[in-house]
């Protein structure tokens, strides 16, 4: 039976590539997003795929469209949580709103999903074999706090935190939880940059994120980095 | 002249410990908690120290606490955040409230201490020497996403992926930014657990806590971790 | 034109995994063993396939092994290092011979065969594209030094270094240098373990193996874990 | 009773400021070197210092070393690991000889060192307190291989996985084991730089020695960094 896969966070970029790289191989896909114009144009373009538009740090939007994926497609086997809200100012510079909404959207959003998400997963654990897969999209941020974005380095830090701890509970129950640390830019989609050579391609990020639902769990993959063969790093 | 240090979550533990380290050494204290009767006494007991109560996660309170140490012991110099509150909860245990609970104290608190702290520090930056110390109280799962704590995973992460963007930001000005990993239980005040050698005695960790203060800017260490000498790691 | 791969240090387990898997896509196999009875009769079992014999500590063994793999294969495309001696002395039992033992394997040896292949795979780059991939099997002691193994954590994590500073010297050539953390017991070839669910099996294994040869330059692994669901870390 | 502490890598830099922070802090102290001109005024200099010539990586002459500093100056009761060689070739062009060198000096010169030294430490163990004292001097590229130095990155991954290694098997036994990243250029002894604000002052790093030596047993540290104010790490 196809899987339903959830992709939190879809833009133009690394959502969208996630996407039609997981119909492709069959999954049904919920797309969630802010706006609907974000995702409307990419759920009419797959097939089984719905649009669902929230803000992930809103628990009671997170719930509905979770809710709306699950009638459309079915109860839900992979949530990639790929939402961000960047704080790029410095410690006296960033405002406690600012601030705040980093941690809105990086943490309590993951929270939220993973809460609306995982339930599923557990409820149709087979034997054997994998109950579902949560993938973070992570930064270089995750792992080395930023100069000048506090903001940003305390919510990439909480995320991979979350994911750390969510892969040692979550594990033995069959769901596999995995945080990958994008090491670099993603190429923008209009590819209007001066050397593409120096951006990762969102499609070959993607395929990453696919060997991992792949994974037998008997090796299972926690943590990865991503970066363009030419990085400086 | 005498540094003026706030010790921000002081209970009768570890803050305790460093605040009379602390004074020892010639600083004037101010003690920051939840209550009265947590500070009172230390405040009492020491010479030049206040005692002030704010929750930290409350900006508008941490401001007033601030302002009131400033006033009675002269600008501020050396800020240990040693506020924690745990989410001892599981991915779907954990509920919105006690995830934000443990954000707003260890996250977002540290960003209210700091914003309070930082720009004395700045302002009476000598030319040659350390302007000011900030040091963050660090614990085991600030490295290691725990199992059956998310919420408290993401915030001890969270609050170390702000150090170290802070020192990074803040070392070029004279700013110390440190973080330190408790790896492991602090003794009780009360003394009364089974075999003591399996803990850190506070007093020894504020020993550390003052070598950060007194480090030369040529050499500082912006992460070191504290375990008992039997601590299986 | 098939890619020319060889596997260094070829046992019954994760070697042999390897070696079938990637001749199961296509590539020749290069397999490098001790002894001649631990590879030939895998290399009748594959198509492609041609064992050779040295220690890898022994630089002109290893030079002479490379030269017959390129004289009948092809010039090397892969190199997956999976030779390994442990030293399982603590600080004060262990021989200066044992020390030297696992030094000599791991580091040395490590050595040895990225001198004999790397040159292969610059000489062939591709200006768009892998020009080769290097592979290092590391252990949960690549990352941690582990207790009562002075040695063995000595030459894991020597081992990783070599990867690291390999990775971002050679990336920029076109040649993907990884090193894989296995974080618990591989299934042994005879499978009578208490509970196989607590191993990793060496194929799942192989498939990420693959999966690294197999990413594209844009967005390249250096450093992934892999652990059974049910593993305590 | 002074304690006795053996330096093992002077020259004129750190090595030779730890020598005589430590003997100012009534320490007895083995000066070892690998040429006699090194160590000689240095000896003469300080009280209570013996100088003594080997190569770390000659094991016999390392122990006709430690027990010439044995019957000079008593048992010893700290060492101090801080030889070093580096090879700065890149993976190609690096000569066996020349990796060979980095791994005699960094790793097997520990070893040495180590084996000659902890003895020492374990027979005098008090019921309560510290029996001795390890430190590591590690580096930059102890934590992050270094791009074009692959036997530098292999040796000083290799001798922080001896610490960790050590810091687990014998702090039970009440050796403190403790490894330190110094992070950036040591000012050199003359001074003619161009910006000394940008190298760490060897006196400073003893400082920071001398600390962990101190430490209570309740609340050791294996690891910290060092680094000037305005690094850019």
């Amino acid at each position: 039976m196809a899987r339903t896969a959830v992709v939190a966070g879809v833009g133009p970029g690394l959502g969208a590539s996630v996407a039609r790289r997981f119909a492709a191989e069959g999954c049904n896909v919920g797309l969630l997003a802010r706006s609907e114009s974000s995702v409307e144009p990419l759920a009419d373009e797959l097939d089984d795929a719905v649009a669902v538009t929230a803000d992930v740090g809103d628990r009671d939007a997170v719930e509905a469209a979770f809710d709306h994926v699950r009638e459309a497609l079915g109860s839900v086997d992979v949530l990639v949580f790929n939402a961000s809200a960047a704080a790029w100012e410095g410690t006296l510079e960033v405002s406690p709103a600012a601030f705040d909404r980093a941690l809105d959207t990086n943490v309590r959003g993951a929270l939220n999903c993973v809460q609306a998400a995982v339930p599923d997963m557990l409820e149709n654990a087979p034997e054997d074999g994998t109950a579902g897969t949560v993938i973070f999209t992570g930064a270089t941020t995750s792992v080395r706090g930023r100069e000048g974005a506090i903001g940003f380095s305390a919510a990439k830090f909480g995320a991979r935190g979350m994911a750390e701890s969510m892969a040692r509970e979550l594990g033995p129950e069959g769901v596999h939880v995995a945080h990958v640390v994008i090491d670099g830019g993603i190429l923008p989609p209009e590819g209007d940059v001066a050397d593409p050579e120096e951006y990762l391609d969102p499609d070959a990020i993607a395929d990453s994120y696919w060997q991992l639902v792949e994974q037998d769990r008997s090796a299972w993959t926690l943590e990865l980095d991503l970066r363009p063969h030419v990085e400086n790093f």
